[in-house]
């Protein structure tokens, strides 16, 4: 798209055109907007060679801009995620329509008889980075709370997204849904995205899923409500009273497993009593394993690891790299968590339930957990289907975003002639 | 205050001290919360003839400044009110704690115990207008809910809302809460709403309760989330399917009962076949009762009505008028509804199923009414206790905001050493 200057122009019309369409989705049928995801799976099937020569071409921009191993890995469609991104969509198709339900009802002695019923947010902005399933995901989830949807991929996965967002659109045609129901912003220009943030009236909440560069935008310029998604400094506290068997397990898992996920393990902190016992034997496993130590004074006198900077304390590493240190008991722990955290998800190693409470209680983190690893953070695991994110804000929705979290509601009272005395 | 040139100053220290006493509240026990709440209401007790003296200082300044009766008895505190004030302050302190609460909990294949559990939102900002009672009851709800609350008030009842601050500030100190807990903003200078509109880091969310000068400022200046709180441009449809009997009782205490709230009804809407039966009616009964009604050209015929302009079509009078329209069916009003509606609260009046239910489906107000005068909208009869207000926006909370709209969650998760596959 080159006539950039017209950026305003463009996303002023995708929005009324979303306005519209959410007109009309707020009261589909549960069974159009089902019809519409099993169809969008079937065109990813049908038009998966597709898929995968526009994600080449992305592939070679992105090698050509010298994109890092990882950064590529994540832009990457190969058969297996191309599959994934079809069954992602019949999970979403399969789940309960959540418009429509009545959330509480109860009588009240005037006679009124109230349910709180959910109700679809309307326009859902979604301005994601390079992974390109994000495009199908997010649609579905949208599309699924009866909200229209604006979709902003990165530029990176450009045409990969469009390539998938076709197959969405087809599934909308398929279902006799407006196909303005999912629209992709058709141009890399950036200041699509700044346009995105003030098109108050047009978008009524943006889920912005991305690094330090986009949440600081967003943090400057948003004057449409955001689902804040903060980087995951996920902290994993091993308490004096840690089980060590499952301490190793949780801790390896939680930090080597997958790395670059929102709920890796970035950092380890260790109750003072465990510095030369469980916690070295810790660090040293992590060692073994490959992780790069950023340790304290105290711990970076144990073999391979390295000495950590303040800069390794609320750092989202997103590699094989763990900051760790020497905290005094839980509530050592709670302090540095509450001056370096970002309230993503945090976990306590213990079996003391005093100390779990506390942890439990004065921390505020979107996810808290107990003897179990931070990796869980997320929308499947927790039964929730899909996600298009995990949300840090404490408006709304926060932990992952399925699609309840992208629902708001309403009141249907009924009364037989009931007038206020 | 004089030295207006430093409110930036004065609200940061405000914010700063309401963030430190947030993360005191946010464990603070519930007995702790219920006795300052009653400790208050003891001091509004004690303290009635202060309160009175500050209010007729406020009132002497409201005839000052020439305000009309309505606003000057919106201003005015005798006995009785400030007797209500006390006991809304019971109300809320006997309400359930909502933090802790679980909202749910499940558990998961994988071995994990999931609960969402009700966390405070942390400092909420409430900005209003003339009424001092607001002052109580806003600060008793932040307060219930764990929040801390920086309350600004209308310059119009800056001793009155002073008084009853300085009551709340007692309550707190009885139980040994922070008494940043609940901090009035100590100037009348316009610039400290602005300055809250601002105050992100500070503020985590705004309940703007005012006019649309106010609700201007906020749509044009805040960067903190808000609770939309719009006026009530409150519907009354009459539908061909209307029982009479019903319709006479609602649509007179509907609009007559009280005025001056957002739950009054403001624009009746006449099914075209009753223009000339029931509907005529219904208006020689309003016009009877001493309402102006501002009639279409159709039902500007009937004796004793104003002639509508297009100004009348969505305009909130909070007085003894009403506009009145004669529509095509339920459909008809649906789309002079969604048109001039502020998404408040709007009534069908109906025994045909099928017409209420499109009514229901097909608009999105915070509250939707069946055969019930639109003056139920309130908190109280909800059955909530208290409100702050009626939201009309679609995020995190919507309708009567009482202590537990003034909430967040977070989940809680244990497992047994749980690690992820």
């Amino acid at each position: 798209m080159k006539d950039g200057h017209d950026i305003a122009g463009l996303m002023a019309g995708i929005g009324a055109r979303a306005r519209a369409a959410a007109a009309e989705l707020a009261f589909a049928p549960a069974a159009a907007k089902r019809a519409a995801l099993e169809a969008a799976a079937r065109a990813i099937e049908a038009r998966a060679a597709e898929i995968a020569a526009a994600n080449e071409r992305d592939m070679d921009f992105g090698r050509d801009k010298g994109l890092s191993p990882a950064m590529l890995d994540r832009l990457m469609l190969d058969p297996a995620r191309i599959a994934g991104i079809a069954q992602g969509l019949r999970t979403v198709a399969a789940q309960d329509d959540p418009v429509g339900a009545v959330i509480a009802e109860w009588d009240m002695p005037s006679g009124l008889h109230i349910r709180r019923v959910r109700t679809p947010l309307g326009v859902v902005g979604v301005i994601f980075e390079s992974r390109p399933n994000v495009t199908a995901d997010a649609g579905a989830l949208c599309l699924k709370a009866g909200n229209a949807a604006i979709l902003r991929g990165g530029s990176e996965s450009f045409h990969s997204s469009r390539a998938i967002h076709d197959c969405l659109a087809e599934g909308l045609r398929a279902a006799d849904l407006p196909e303005d129901a999912i629209q992709l912003v058709p141009t890399r220009d950036r200041a699509a995205v700044a346009e995105m943030l003030k098109m108050t009236g047009m978008i009524d909440v943006i889920v912005p899923r991305g690094g330090k560069g986009l949440v600081g935008l967003v943090q400057r310029e948003a004057r449409v409500p955001v689902f804040a998604h903060l980087e995951g400094i996920v902290h994993v506290y091993v308490d004096a009273a840690a089980d060590p068997k499952k301490a190793f397990e949780v801790v390896l898992n939680a930090k080597t497993r997958r790395t670059g996920i929102c709920g890796a393990a970035e950092c380890l902190l260790i109750d003072r009593p465990l510095a030369v016992g469980l916690g070295a034997d810790l660090i040293a496993a992590l060692v073994e394993a490959g992780v790069r130590v950023h340790a304290d004074e105290t711990l970076a006198a144990l073999p391979g690891t390295l000495r950590a900077t303040e800069a390794d304390w609320g750092r989202e590493y997103l590699d094989m790299d763990i900051a760790a240190r020497i905290v005094d008991g839980v509530d050592g722990a709670i302090d540095h968590i509450r001056r370096y955290g970002s309230q993503h998800t945090d976990a306590i190693l213990t079996e003391d339930d005093a100390a779990a409470e506390r942890f439990f209680t004065r921390l505020d983190s979107a996810i808290l957990m107990r003897n179990a690893s931070t990796q869980f953070a997320d929308g499947g695991e927790f039964g929730m289907g899909a996600e298009i994110g995990i949300a840090t804000g404490k408006m709304h929705a926060r932990g992952p975003v399925g699609a309840e979290q992208l629902t708001s509601f309403k009141y249907l009272v009924t009364g037989d002639g009931a007038v206020r005395n």
